[in-house]
């Protein structure tokens, strides 16, 4: 059986017993029952996802993928795809956003290489691991973004990397990526999956124009329709729509709830990998978080749809886990609670009247 | 001149140089032009507040005033009176969830009596600052919370503990409350401030039943029929209905921003003290982050009213600053960014296509 094949099928159910315990002690705290609100039901599901009532926190990790896209060639993005290379380079050297949330949270941060159009790994780049499926993506808008051997490929990435963290303590994981053009594929995937229309969907990546805007949308809508007989499976639809690091972030869905550790996803572009991982296996969201609402696109719509429920909501849309790591810094605040807070009974504090 | 109006008199416009320099570095960086959303917002604004474009981050303080409040007597409260004095205990203890927090995100936390109804003063409980204005406010559903003196007084303690935690060192100032029965005199002060009906701004506190929840909507409506010809200036509210840490906070409000150091607004009690420094200066919503939109009773309503944006909305309705907390950990990691991630010419990344 492949990895992909064994990972899916090791997927257990969330451990109900577990958040019942939680939820016991939840309401033993010197607070009124249900007053942490979100931060309970975080608290809750991740002791379910964990099967572990004491719900307790290890190490935080965010691994970021990233990769090229072909579809860069229709002008769909206001930077030019030299940049994915720079940007893996500063993302492993600390410069950009990612690097300092990391940095300021204590979270493992793993950088990987999964097919960015420059290839450095002959000379490597500091903190970056290299896992390369190809030089980027093909143009999905005239024929396959990759072959369905490389889908399987990319996502058994993620569950490797998936389970490269879980060895080095990671009981959180935060996905997050970059790669120029990558906002297009994620919109091509969503509005595959939703069904909401691309003019709806399409958002301005880094930066676009409104023409920039409307050639992207009818990139997409080109797309869907040149790919309309393969977009019903997941990998089908990663093979069609691509690209390498969201069938890797897919990978780290799955491979995460398989270990029972909860995975914390970013926004747009980390979205669109969640919705393959569910279409994979469905019932796969009861294993995520959803950081935060992004400013890109439809992406309050997607979750909307997705019936997902966005920790934050601070209009980012930045990618690279920033949003991950910002909920999973909520999330660890929740957990610490749970662990610290003094008892009705421990501190003498009279509970609620008859 | 009182210290009181020498404090709103200093209060300074916003510094637009500093801001304009912050948005100036935001630009720099290596991410798309304001992909970072509100963080961004949040960084020019903290700039603006502070005179300070380069928006240096000391140290974030925690201010938690705890009282009691006349009006328990007409039973609005799921819990009984004496739990303020334990809960005054606990959060000086460590036990609390307000103690954890701070605690975890490394702020200063100052627990101020301003007014518990069991006087600890003679035996003082470590952690706990004593600045008593009187043993808890009146009943206001049956006359004047506290006289015009006593909410001067009260206000100027806020004042004064704004002053110490400045010059201790901090940059940025939670407020936070605990009292039993203190959502009912923040209902009755945010539905004179915004002529919101108490039905819809009325909600369970710490756990009201739907009966309860009917007295304590009766309650808030009969008070304000009372007191309508004195319901105009700010201090002429708090006389009115209370309660003393409300009035505090609104104190720690005005004396932030006379010290160009923002307050970050806890939940539904806080912005019943933001609204009433607001009546009182004009113009003072500038200087304040709204750090949640609380799940209690209209809080929604009231912060769309007043046109403050929310941070967090997490469901949250503990009060103790818990939900401050959480926001100003947020205020931090964007600050952060913005002083330690590469710009684009230090990380050699190529910038937006033309």
């Amino acid at each position: 059986m492949s990895l992909l094949k064994e990972t899916v099928a090791a997927i257990a159910p969330l451990d109900n017993e577990a958040a019942r315990a939680a939820v016991e002690r939840l309401n033993s705290l010197t607070k009124p029952i249900g007053s942490l609100g979100y931060l309970e039901e975080i608290v809750r599901r991740y002791a379910a996802i964990r099967h572990d009532g004491s719900a307790r926190m290890e190490r935080g990790a965010i691994a970021v993928f990233v990769s090229d896209h072909g579809v860069a060639d229709e002008g769909v993005s206001a930077f030019p795809q030299a940049v994915t290379a720079e940007m893996l380079r500063n993302i492993a050297a600390g410069g950009a956003a990612i690097s300092g949330l990391a940095r300021r949270f204590g979270y493992m941060l793993k950088v990987i290489d999964v097919g960015v159009k420059i290839d450095t790994s002959a000379s490597p780049l500091g903190g970056v691991t290299y896992r390369r499926v190809g030089p980027g993506t093909a143009n999905f808008a005239r024929g396959l973004a990759m072959t369905p051997v490389e889908a399987t490929q990319a996502l058994e990435v993620g569950i490797e990397v998936a389970g490269d963290l879980v060895r080095n303590g990671a009981t959180l994981i935060g996905i997050g990526e970059m790669g120029i053009a990558n906002s297009t594929s994620a919109a091509a995937i969503l509005s595959a999956i939703t069904r909401i229309a691309p003019a709806a969907m399409v958002g301005r990546g880094a930066g676009l124009d409104d023409a920039g805007v409307r050639r992207k949308t009818e990139v997409v809508a080109r797309a869907l329709e040149l790919h309309r007989n393969s977009l019903d499976g997941g990998e089908s639809i990663l093979a069609a729509l691509g690209g390498f690091e969201i069938a890797a972030m897919a990978g780290v869905c799955l491979g995460g709830a398989s270990l029972n550790v909860p995975i914390v996803v970013d926004g747009f572009i980390a979205t669109a990998a969640a919705a393959v991982a569910e279409r994979i296996r469905p019932g796969l969201f009861d294993h995520l978080f959803f950081s935060h609402r992004s400013a890109e696109g439809g992406h309050a719509l997607v979750l909307e749809h997705l019936k997902v429920r966005p920790m934050l909501n601070l209009d980012l849309r930045l990618g690279e886990g920033t949003g991950a790591a910002l909920a999973m810094n909520a999330i660890e605040a929740a957990l610490d609670l749970f662990h610290n807070m003094a008892t009705f009974a421990s501190a003498g504090v009279t509970g609620k009247l008859k």
